[in-house]
């Protein structure tokens, strides 16, 4: 592999012109902004590697997809080609669409979340080509272009090209160092359920003096939402428990050796302590382990400057659900709409919002067994491995719904600013992660 | 007093330009905008009917204060220069500070809440000056800045000029047709309450996959709420009830021969039912003798459109507490803070906007007497009267703080939408308002 490390070595400037040029094109799904434009620059990027590329339709942007290379291990890929907004930009050192290097770290919208690691990737597979000829496996690569927008077409995608898509594990977009700096990887992802609640009692917002006879929108929600999770933090939604699947004791193993850094985080946050006191092993299990429900909004009534003595006609909440096996998007909306009934709030009304399900794959699949070879090689350790990521992601149509193993391996870290302003990778990552994926490809195929 | 009617009937074009003027002026306390323009404005009106007007200096925004005429009786009128936000400005038909007639309704901020009154009482005094000769009796003029902020420095004021002030009996600012269209007089206001709770936990927003560990104050906040008043409207504060005072058999009585239309009510809300499915009877005493607590506002997090995964680090609620006796402001306040602090809500900051006690005046005083025999001559009947408002104002340190019983008698009606998009008075009552002023001022003289 020699060759292959001196050829990414010395080929940093050409790579980092590349990767800033994939960086400077804006792709915001949400706002259908550069999303036609994108996308012939990855089947570009990607034909110029040799891959045989097509624009697969969805019912809303194309997968980019591609193939490449022969062998009895296929290998599925996945990233996107959409990034997040850049808003708020005044929040920005350097403009999000214009790459810039300071301090040895590369800041744009779309950097670490994942332009970067699909830029890397293809770097990797041209020096691999250039320099140990053909890939002794089949790549199928999958670049969709709504995950930002919470991947809504990408279960039927998944749906229609099963065949196609077969294979025997796949590299999921992202991943890196934790917060501790050690490199990682994740076996899944929890799920996510994302609703809003609607309440409108009135025509029309009548003066405070009213509140002996008029009923308060707020008020009724209050009581909703006060049924739906109590302070001990327990979700107490009718029939909810039954469906979150308990940990076994290897999990629980795993998790308890982990690293975690409670102060770090406490201090990050800018909180003395956790939900309920929870010590540091108690708050990483949780992380893991434990289904959400987060308010996310909340609003009613006058909400501006000082006083206003106005009985609210209407209000509502933003809910997100975490979820763990086996809680589905479908699930929780069923139990919650059952639980408010049941309690006499059949008038709230519930806007659902893309779902997704929890995604997770076996330690000792050959995908992952492979990262960890690879790892090991790369960064000189054994890379810590978590049982899924605490976020959520559109891993299950293209893992858990195929059966294709998946792990999460990828150059970002903890601090990234993924979704925020001044996202950024470190360069020395980004370098380091090419000559991840070589002998990745390298360990895959050998399995 | 037929030159005094005659009057009036002919000088309606320009009363009206008067009374559009005078509403064109913004002059919102609770952003401190066009208040000084809006004094010196109801100063020179004053004026030009002959008052002797001071501006009195308080704490806040000054007193416009006139003096003008003599007599055995001196008549203290209070009302309010100041007016309510405009927002939400889309609902509005016509912009608030652009006064607008549409079928006999003239349209605009304050046009019943309260210087459509101010103005109908200015122009009657001009009319009377115009055909009657001198005043009868003395007035005393207090018009206020801070009304809509809940009146912060009217006490201090009250104390500061008690003597100046005294008087036998005082017109309130604001009266008129009940939701029957009948005309009616009211003895007194409920007191009010009203904080801000602010509750923050963290230093900056987090993403809500750290939902499990970290405090959300959002969830806190409901759950706070949640233990101050339950799904039966029952305010659950410690030790709130023990200071409710239960109304008398003789109040009771009085309440329950009042008129009231719960359908009609229930209509221009546009709900299908009361609190507890209460019946019209239960509503109407509910309305006289029960304190409140409402939600006016409620707001944390990401309110915006679509989703935002987010876990606010803050949230912040308005309660609205209108006050029967002996409920007061400060009492009110204590009892709230030792309740949150009792339940391990102590981080939760309670921020007090100015409280209003509750005011009451017997039915014998001149005043009431003088208001029922105007409103006999100008509208054909007796007049209705009613215990209290089940609104709140600023009566207490002018009425019974400074032993001057007080009347509530004006030109509004039920469904001005008072503090509401689209406010708005009819002007058949305006005019019929200027009226009852004279016939008021002879009557009260003659007592």
């Amino acid at each position: 592999m020699q060759a292959f490390y001196d050829y990414l070595d010395t080929h940093h400037d050409q790579f980092l012109a590349e990767l800033k040029h994939y960086l400077a094109q804006p792709s915001i799904a949400a706002q259908n902004k550069g999303m036609r434009e994108m996308a012939a620059l990855a089947q570009q990027r990607l034909e110029a590697r040799g891959f045989k590329v097509e624009l697969l339709p969805t019912g809303g942007q194309p997968v980019v997809y591609g193939e490449l290379g022969d062998g009895p291990k296929t290998l599925l890929i996945y990233d996107h080609y959409d990034v997040q907004p850049p808003e708020p930009l005044a929040l920005w050192d350097s403009p999000a669409f214009e790459p810039t290097v300071r301090d040895g770290k590369l800041f744009a919208r779309g950097a670490a979340d994942n332009k970067g690691d699909q830029m890397c990737r293809m770097q990797a597979i041209e020096a691999w080509l250039a320099t140990q000829g053909p890939l002794p496996l089949k790549i199928k690569w999958v670049i969709e272009g709504e995950e930002e927008i919470g991947s809504p077409n990408l279960e039927a995608f998944a749906r229609a090209h099963a065949d196609r898509l077969k294979a025997d594990g796949c590299l999921w977009e992202t991943g890196g160092r934790n917060e501790l700096g050690q490199f990682s990887l994740w076996l899944g992802l929890k799920g996510i359920a994302y609703f809003e609640l609607r309440l409108k009692l009135l025509d029309t917002d009548a003066h405070s003096a009213n509140g002996p006879v008029l009923p308060n929108a707020a008020w009724q929600l209050v009581w909703a939402l006060n049924t739906l999770k109590g302070p001990d933090d327990q979700i107490l939604i009718d029939g909810y428990a039954e469906h979150v699947a308990r940990p076994t004791p290897a999990e629980i193993a795993l998790v308890d050796a982990l690293p975690y850094d409670a102060e770090k985080v406490k201090s990050l946050y800018g909180t003395p302590r956790f939900i309920n006191d929870m010590d540091a092993r108690a708050a990483k299990r949780a992380m893991y382990f434990n289904p959400t429900l987060t308010i996310c909004g909340l609003e009613s009534g006058y909400t501006g400057e000082g006083t206003k003595t106005v009985l609210p006609k209407e209000a509502r909440v933003k809910l997100d659900f975490r979820l763990v096996p086996d809680l589905t998007p479908d699930r929780v909306h069923d139990l919650l709409r059952k639980h408010l009934d049941a309690r006499g709030f059949g008038d709230i009304e519930i806007i659902r919002y893309a779902g997704e399900h929890s995604a997770s794959s076996p330690a000792d699949a050959g995908v992952v067994q492979a990262a960890i070879q690879a790892g090991r090689a790369v960064y000189g350790a054994d890379p810590v491995i978590y049982p899924r990521m605490p976020g959520s992601g559109p891993m299950y149509p293209l893992s858990d719904m195929l059966g294709i193993p998946a792990v999460l391996a990828g150059i970002t870290h903890h601090g990234a600013r993924a979704h925020a302003p001044n996202e950024h990778i470190i360069l020395d990552e980004y370098w380091r992660g090419q000559k991840f994926i070589g002998e990745f490809i390298r360990a895959f195929a050998a399995l």
